[in-house]
């Protein structure tokens, strides 16, 4: 399969639990830090959006927890961006252990971009993001 | 509408992210505090159990994000259990702001009940949870 | 001891880290926490603040960890707030597990009002916390 | 000067807060987490370490807070070890923002062995560390 953006990790002792395994919270940190940094890597900043007064806000988040992962692990996280209706963009997301390819997250991350707390045409941004049709 | 256990909390500064909001990772932690709340009502320890060798782990998480926290916003997190087939557990939770009751959070948290890595029945479980029929 | 603002807490479990006590970070949480709600008790929002281009930077923080909060712990943190030279606020701020009193954190948390990125005297905000002379 | 160890990190913007800065507990992290790899860079995980019942836990930390760091700041944490007495520890720790040097935070963070809660000598633990005399 291919992605549109990788980015690699390791996991940090502070983001495991008491059960010794990443809290399940980290890994939506994971995924919004691969979102955040598919943006730049396409010169957008999110806070620099931000600071315009343009939030992309997420909606809807949906997280298949496959396998845990532990202390030290690596892992790659991926993304491929599609458009969702008209006003939505849904973010395909998961993540893989590596080097065993052992997938750990399935997940669909659903947003909006937001103008001063109104809903905006997410056109300009996907223009911007080079969507693939 | 009824739930069966509702615990209140107040945002934390730390909380909230650069968008003056509360990242999106902090409302899965409302929600598990909220849920180990709720077993250490019926007098379950989450880290116990872990002890014991049994650990719940989610296997789903699927999170309508309605509208955001701000700092200092108090709110409630909501709870109902149900079976969900054989071996899952779902619990529906609510996140409401007060005293207005804006809803923020709609979810579903899908888990099973796992000892030593392997998946188990959770009757017991829900036996000690008193299970609405 | 008298206390100018104390503040109550429950350890949450995603608090705690492999080891099955609280991560070392979180203890900074709950200090900060309490600083935040005692401004609010004054009627001073740190977020508000900043809104208006104040900001309470902290300079520096020495903590003592004494000893170490577990799984649904119960606690309060307290504060005491003195001048410290012209330009700095020290908060006095000690953490003790209940009911039992066992001392778990001491610290001293140093900071310096600025505006835009400026250090101004602590003197109006001072006046607002009512200091004890 | 020369340090034993570095590590080299960016901001993640759910790491900073209302403030648009890094919060102050996370500096925490990333001082944590390099110590942790420093350790992994000599053969010792600190997880495995728990699992055998010897916990390395941290009993003051001394943190002077020189400039904040913002999203997508790019910085490594130094580290440089001393024994303190004989059952203590130090961690001289800086952080630096890249590529300009500009200096973030100084830290000293002081912890000592503790074998099933109970302190140990940290001679055999400095020897895997090799110790510079």
């Amino acid at each position: 399969m291919e992605y549109e953006y990788i980015l690699e990790f390791t996991v940090r002792d502070y983001e495991c639990d008491l059960q010794g395994i990443v809290n399940n919270a980290n890994y939506q940190h994971y995924l919004e830090h691969t979102r955040h940094e598919f943006l730049v890597s396409k010169g957008i900043s999110f806070s620099d959006l931000h600071d315009q007064g343009l939030d992309l806000i997420v909606t809807r988040a949906v997280i298949d927890y496959k396998f845990p992962l532990r202390s030290h692990d690596k892992f790659i996280v991926t993304l491929n961006l599609r458009r969702d209706g008209n006003v939505r963009l849904a973010f395909e997301q998961e993540i893989f252990r590596i080097p065993d390819k052992k997938q750990i997250i399935k997940a669909e991350i659903t947003g909006i971009a937001s103008r001063n707390g109104k809903p905006v045409s997410p056109e300009p941004l996907i223009k911007m993001l080079g969507e693939k049709s």
